[in-house]
């Protein structure tokens, strides 16, 4: 419970200072402005009073209790004021101060010593090297913080790792007149944690939507299962910052290793439905159009304009959001003659001309509410010196009060003006969300539909398939584990294919021609040998590999000529395998991330992932809609339908195989990386080819 | 010249109305407001007074000369309008009043009308349909245009079609600060055009750089012609809307039909070193850093930063455009070390920490200064409440004045505390270009580098080959002209490729099996048969091509096959040609772009064109370096140079067969399209196996 965090009744500043530009003062100052309605204690040895209240030599001796503390006294200190703490009864902990793990062992060992006493006192701790929270409810008006910035009550939550990207959030919100409830940045989260604070906003009433800021997840399936059940109930926007390999780094440089998760933190956030972004302020943008505008049932846009460009731009945005701006019907085009313009322009997008008022707007507004293919509308909205742009705001704003479709407005004009000063405040008393300029609308909108189609899409459930033989595969790995080998041989794999029922192509090993030629005949020809040597790692580079083998005598040769030529690396032995040529050769693999579970990737093998990298990957377990997904969602997704007259491949029998990989990911753990490549896809069935596990 | 548009000594306004909201009363209060230095006369039959100004019956009865003149009366009285103005010898016509070529025949044979007189009394028209023009400058202060935003004078002059996004643009950059030159929003554009507009901008000494707002161009090669001298002068930052073919469909609704010319408009400005915006509010920030910063010689960046994940946001995005965030010297670190607390990160990006004031900035704006391998400088300013932000902001402008390396600031602030709006004035004042967000700023400071990057690159000249027999190839096309075919025959295009130098399989045209036999024996086995009809357009879907003939017998089968098939499309001959197997598929085409000439595009051919659609285009004429840039700018690049041991292809044979192409399109701008389908590719050499050309 993060109550006392979040709600404190009574605030202690250790550390609070009568210096001006410290932060044991402006934490004190910036509770007092902000209207907090508990009791401020000031902890200073010296000074009698600070910021015009009494204060304290010791937490000792505060008459009162004290649920929450600051901890901002050199971090050498610390432990020892965490001890005070916990004598008094401090229930939470802010530590602004720096100085701890960020900044190598000492730091990590400081950390270590005053969480050791935070746990034995059962104290919350938040941060340290951290901002703090802030809490808008008239209720409790906390601002235990030393940002700048003075939300509005309202009801969209910020959660933010990095201090100064949470402060750009409250700002950015706070500019565009968008009210927040609560705030929280806990630099090098110690002990209160993001997931936490996550499923505490998903718990609080007045928060409506959550934005996320985050560069990296220290433990991403316990966020994973966090965010899942909040998500469920109220948007969560997020963005991950450290995308490119210079990203992460400038992040771990000041918050301590956190990066390459990159592909982790996407997969996280499409598969608990989070909204995803790459820059704050669209993400801030988005949140003014959640906080009042119902989700859209489907992506056809409605566009009315009053200018032509602006919405020619937008237009090109909208679609950029796969949104479709679909025709209207004749019964809506009808109507719209009667009520514009005769030089407005009846398609879609409406342009009602610039001279158009108050009616000529709320009419075409009217039209796109009863229009059925139309589920969300776009207002271009450019202040003409000649308008009443009141009216034509009012109405506006009744529309979007009456809820039947989500819009918003592309609001553009000269705020110098007093004039049209009014004609905004007219749209933000009425909670329209409305953007300077038609790119940054556009998207608001689009980050609204984005979202509509992420709630609307279920993966469904892991199919589970009762004819696998786990034992058998788990004893397999089990065994390597023992003997302490990492790399399984070629019969270790194939067999724990064949327990999880993943197709192989038929083979059989053998120790020497003898064997070999015998395993052909009973295989049945053309076969492939396969050298298998714990030593010889890319046997297709290493000459130990010899395909399309016809007969007997050819196995013979091959077997033979690979024993003379790589049997100074180790004992060999020989997969033979039956040789399938002309499918179409896929790949499927897998990696182990830290604290995860497994990625697992598609995609087409040869060139295809060499040069083009056309692969796509989602966390494990894998859904079937999420291996239909995979399968679409290449790059070159049509080739496995066959084009130039080839057949197509089985994707039922593509899809099964990854969902059973998925399977076995899930059940056996120990797997660290796992390749089938190729995958051989056929019109009727697929079969792994060659494959590789390392645990 | 446009002198009289854009420096007028006297404005008449033909319409002029005591309606307050009217464009005829909006206009005079906006000279008026804005300061115009020279006379206005209001012409209104009826009122004596306009705005406090006295009013004439007609222009005739205007004492003095009058320049330039708005015409504001209904679409039907503005050719008798004109007439007017060429009697009283005035020079420019603004026509704002709309009804013209956008709204269909009637309102264009209006224009005719109008534009006729216009050019019998010498008079440049702008517009109609359109917004006019403002001239900041403190002698003219010409503000001819019924927007509602009054910049103040600067170096940065707009043009833009449609004036919705022009004002949307001044807004913009007034909002920002920025100072504006001249302005320009010509609508229909029957006459003054953008690329004379662009030119006069080029010859204006106050003009530092350019923004261009477009929605197509009706003549692009105009367009090339006229910018392409300007952009080498000045930077021409530039969007064109309407890239999406449903955006495409709003603009052409509202301005004619300029669509369709997407692919071309993004390689006129590649061609001539425009720099491209996708969006309108990222172009005007961008043309703040291009109004004071020099621009970039290289791409590698320089970070400082008083906070963590800003600098994160701000590397990523830099990264996206393809920046460098080099590690420094020694030498660097060792004086960062020297003058920074001892918290700081002395990586790039340098986090001097949140406490650091004017001399840890400055210090290490220093040190980035001197750093041989930085060309940039990126500053991350968070307004911390302990610090004297003030003195940090004098630091930056005085580094910024020096110009010694391009900067831009990302400053996070609160601008409802005073004491952080005087900290912005700083930057105000001293020209800095800063952000209220780490990617606002990273994408200007992207946008210069870009711009850089344009400038330097050379394309060169194109190659004249000299061993082609143009009259040859013209001969062919004329006779194929003069006999209304429009598709050539095979032999024809064959000769128009040898013509020009360009590799072809051996070939030879035969009428029965006997000749292609024949022909097969002189040219060599393998051979392939193609038929040759004017009535066969997709001859190998129609069975009507047979490969890989080993002799005699298999030629002469195919010939009789297709004979016995085919006969009944009329009249049939055959083409024997080399068989030449085993090299890499490579497509090259054209086609004619109206007012452009041609567009050559390079592709691999197969699933590559047709399911990854992985091609380039350039405008013809191509120069050398132009077609090494199409080799290398394929996604699939690496399969030229041979992935898994292949060999690579003869890239200077298809560099050269490009140039040829590109000199035959140049020579006979009759060929409307052509194709090179396949170009077998070799380790050495390259062959044209399949052509087609429509003219």
């Amino acid at each position: 419970m993060l109550d006392a965090l979040f709600w404190p009744k009574a605030v202690a500043l250790v550390g609070a200072s009568t210096k001006e530009l410290s932060i044991g003062n402006v934490i004190i100052r910036n509770l007092q402005r902000y209207g907090y309605t508990g009791q401020i204690y000031p902890i200073n040895p010296k000074a009698p009073e600070v910021c015009g209240l009494k204060a304290y030599p010791s937490l000792a001796e505060v008459p009162g209790e004290v649920d929450l503390a600051h901890i901002i006294v050199p971090s050498r200190f610390v432990p020892q004021a965490m001890k005070e703490c916990g004598e008094k009864g401090v229930k939470a902990v802010i530590i602004n101060t720096a100085g701890f793990s960020e900044l190598g062992e000492e730091g990590a060992r400081l950390q270590a010593e005053f969480l050791e006493h935070a746990r034995a006192y059962g104290i919350r701790v938040f941060g340290p090297n951290c901002q703090g929270i802030i809490n808008s409810d008239p209720k409790v008006k906390a601002y235990c913080n030393f940002t700048f910035t003075y939300p509005e009550p309202g009801s969209i939550s910020v959660v933010a790792l990095s201090g100064g990207v949470g402060a750009l959030i409250m700002q950015a919100l706070d500019d565009l007149g968008i009210g927040q409830r609560l705030y929280a940045s806990n630099g090098n989260a110690c002990d209160v944690s993001i997931p936490e604070i996550i499923q505490y906003y998903g718990e609080d009433e007045g928060t409506r939507a959550i934005l996320l800021y985050t560069e990296g997840f220290d433990k991403p399936r316990e966020f994973l299962e966090a965010a899942r059940e909040v998500a469920a109930r109220k948007p969560i926007l997020a963005m991950k910052a450290g995308r490119t390999e210079e990203g992460a780094k400038a992040a771990s440089s000041h918050t301590g290793s956190l990066a390459g998760v990159d592909i982790a933190t996407e997969l996280i956030f499409e598969k608990i439905g989070i909204l995803p972004f790459r820059d704050e302020g669209e993400m801030v943008r988005a949140a003014m159009a959640f906080s009042s505008q119902p989700i859209p049932k489907g992506n056809r846009i409605g566009i009315i304009t009053n200018t032509g460009g602006p919405a020619v731009i937008a237009t090109d945005v909208l679609v950029d959001f796969d949104l479709e701006v679909p025709r209207l019907s004749e019964a809506a085009i009808a109507r719209l003659r009667e009520t514009q313009f005769p030089e407005a322009a009846l398609e879609n997008p409406i342009d009602v001309v610039a001279t158009a008022g108050g009616p000529q707007f709320r009419a075409a507004l009217d039209v796109l509410l009863d229009e059925e293919q139309i589920d969300c509308i776009f207002i271009n909205f450019v202040t003409a010196p000649f308008t009443d742009t009141d009216e034509v705001a009012r109405q506006i704003v009744e529309v979007s009060r009456q809820g039947r479709k989500p819009l918003v407005c592309n609001f553009m004009t000269n705020l110098k003006l007093e004039r049209f000063q009014k004609t905004m405040a007219i749209l933000k008393e009425g909670g329209v969300p409305f953007y300077a300029n038609p790119g940054d609308a556009a998207r608001a909108l689009g980050a609204l539909v984005r979202y509509g189609r992420i709630r609307q899409r279920d993966i469904g459930v892991p199919e589970t398939f009762t004819d696998v033989d786990a034992a058998r595969a788990r004893e397999v790995i089990e065994r390597a584990g023992r003997e302490e080998r990492s790399v399984l041989s070629a019969e270790e794999v194939y067999a724990i294919f064949e327990a999880y029922g993943i197709p192989v192509a038929p083979w059989a090993m053998a120790d020497d021609a003898g064997q070999a030629v015998a395993a052909a005949e009973r295989i049945g020809y053309p076969v492939v040998v396969k050298v298998d040597c714990a030593a010889i790692d890319h046997k297709s580079d290493m000459g130990g590999v010899a395909v399309n083998l016809a007969d007997g005598e050819a196995v013979r040769a091959a077997v033979e000529e690979m024993q003379a030529r790589l049997g100074s690396h180790g004992e060999l032995r020989f997969l033979v395998q039956k040789f399938m040529p002309g499918g179409r050769e896929l790949i499927v693999g897998a990696s182990a991330e830290r604290g995860l579970g497994h990625l697992v990737m598609f995609g087409l093998g040869g060139i295809y992932v060499e040069v083009l990298k056309d692969v796509v990957f989602k966390i494990a377990p894998v859904t079937r809609t999420e291996a239909e997904e995979m399968l679409s969602g290449i790059k070159t997704a049509a080739l496995l339908d066959g084009v130039r007259g080839e057949a197509g491949i089985d994707r039922e029998a593509v899809i099964t195989l990854i969902q059973r990989v998925s399977q076995l990911l899930t059940d056996l753990p120990m797997i660290r990386e796992m390749d089938l490549n190729p995958v051989m896809a056929f019109a009727d069935g697929a079969v792994a080819v060659d494959g590789r596990i390392r645990i």
